[in-house]
């Protein structure tokens, strides 16, 4: 890559989802994590396909779909994942830059295809997500390029990340530069489940090494073993500089130090798939950090990316957020 | 395939559907016939897929459509298709057969990987379509299984396989087995520039060889080379047994001998993309057609699959046919 500035570099898990339909039955049937990302292997994979309705295909990701956020607002955001040379690996590489994000990866040379994520969607909009890492896992510290973390205001880590461990290696490679060469660091905890398996290490992270920590209610909730989001929004505050805590219809709540603004969700018509409300919420917000704007605005801004990514099908935005949050923002 | 009974078996090309949205001027530019679909070449597909912006992908193929639509009303369809022993491939035969389709096609085993098409969604929910053939052009007369045909009480064939030669071939193998086993033959238009590449021969077949024909108002427009609507209808009228015309908005018109039905459209809050709509009119149609409606009853069944197809991305119905369709016709 050769970037001089970038507003925000993102490191995760190279993805495609593949969305479909499903019932509640479905879910039941099969012992499925209702709301929750699980890991599986590509036996799994295959075996879940199989039996699953038909679906439709789109570049996905959680670190990936914030970077392709970000991009839709107008901002310049890079991203690191590893894809395979293959068909899905073409798809995510031309979709990720076709929308604006500098993404170099050199496609993985050995055998794992590129990974996907099979999406239920169930008649409540909730999405159930069933992960065969693939080509994802072989993301590595090797794959991280000090000069384009230099480049960004802020390196932005995906939680999910912890799970394989080359990519831990390259996140905790990424956070270092970016702290030695006096940038930010944001990190998402993604998943309340990969909150439980990893969390001591993110309660160390969360408490002093990273700078701006996104999380919904559950994963909040679940990093410090509470039943209540107040008394995790206190234990969190003043750990790291920024907090944003997303609540879905309550909207989210940003805290740093002093500073705790309680912000309104969007208006939303009608909720299709929650796929991808948490990546572009933090998407908006880091847009709103790296663009001049104050908390509560930034928080604004964010509130109205989620909500249009969830009235539609899939975790990618499919109008201009830039225009649409100009329209809202002004 | 071992099938003892079928609705409708389906002959088309086999292709996934790349969708992504693009501004009027992106076509303009590259000098694209806006609404219709073209055949592009390998190179021409990497060109304009660098060019476009960020996709999903969706099983497509204009008869695969219809025949899944059949099986989301509780039909029993089959198709015959050519697919590579790709990833895209993969998609597609999960995709059919997981909605209820039957399907069997063997992955074409040289080269050419699995057919796309390139659509492109503008503001006014227009679609312009630019096809790769790829593995889908090698279908051909020994594809086609005899029992197959004969157990389908319609061979439904898209306008789209008279441009690769093979398919052509494979197309009146199956006309021939269909009605020497007393069956009917269904052919949809296409598309009013595929009917432009074949006139004579489209005329030919109407006249006689086609039991029940599909065609939208350009396309009939085009077959009979006339400006007006009325003068098509009173060109096709007797040549074959029925001739169900599309309007758009306008909903469709039924004729079959000296009977003649103006089917109003069904409601549509909203048209996101109107890709599938006339293949979804052709499902709905023949479902009514082997299920002993009427004409006008089964012309307002096809109007209902339209206009559920069109108020989403992508060119395969969302929800259960069947039980929509029960909502409104009971």
């Amino acid at each position: 890559m050769t970037v001089s500035s970038l507003d925000v570099v993102g490191l995760g898990n190279a993805i495609v989802d593949v969305i479909a339909h499903a019932e509640e039955s479905f879910l039941e049937q099969r012992g499925l994590n209702k709301g929750a990302m699980t890991l599986i292997d590509a036996e799994q994979a295959e075996t879940l396909y199989a039996a699953m309705g038909p679906g439709i295909e789109a570049s996905g990701g959680s670190a990936a779909n914030t970077m392709a956020g970000i991009a839709s607002l107008g901002g310049q955001p890079a991203f690191f994942g590893k894809v395979s040379d293959d068909q899905l690996g073409a798809v995510f590489a031309h979709d990720i830059r076709s929308i604006g994000v500098v993404f170099d990866g050199t496609p993985a040379d050995d055998a794992a295809p590129t990974g996907r994520c099979l999406v239920l969607v169930t008649p409540d909009a909730q999405r159930t997500m069933q992960t065969f890492l693939g080509a994802a896992a072989q993301l590595g510290p090797d794959d991280i390029e000090e000069n384009t973390v230099r480049a960004a205001q802020y390196v932005y880590l995906e939680g999910y990340l912890w799970d394989p461990p080359a990519a831990k290696q390259a996140f905790i490679k990424a956070a270092e530069i970016a702290h030695d060469a006096g940038r930010k660091v944001a990190l998402s905890l993604s998943d309340p489940f990969c909150v439980d398996r990893h969390r001591a290490e993110f309660r160390d992270l969360v408490d002093g090494h990273i700078d701006v920590l996104f999380a919904n209610e559950e994963e909040i909730k679940s990093l410090y073993e509470t039943q209540n989001f107040d008394a995790a929004l206190q234990q969190v505050r003043g750990k790291c500089e920024i907090a944003a805590l997303t609540r879905s219809e309550k909207g989210s709540v940003v805290v740093a130090g002093d500073e705790v603004h309680v912000i309104d969700p969007a208006a939303v018509d009608k909720v299709v798939d929650t796929t991808g409300a948490g990546d572009l919420y933090a998407a908006g917000f880091l847009y709103g950090l790296t663009h001049g704007y104050g908390l509560a605005q930034a928080g604004k801004i964010a509130g109205i990316c989620a909500a249009e990514v969830i009235t539609h099908m899939g975790a990618r935005p499919e109008v201009s957020l830039q225009e649409l949050v100009k329209s809202k923002v002004g």
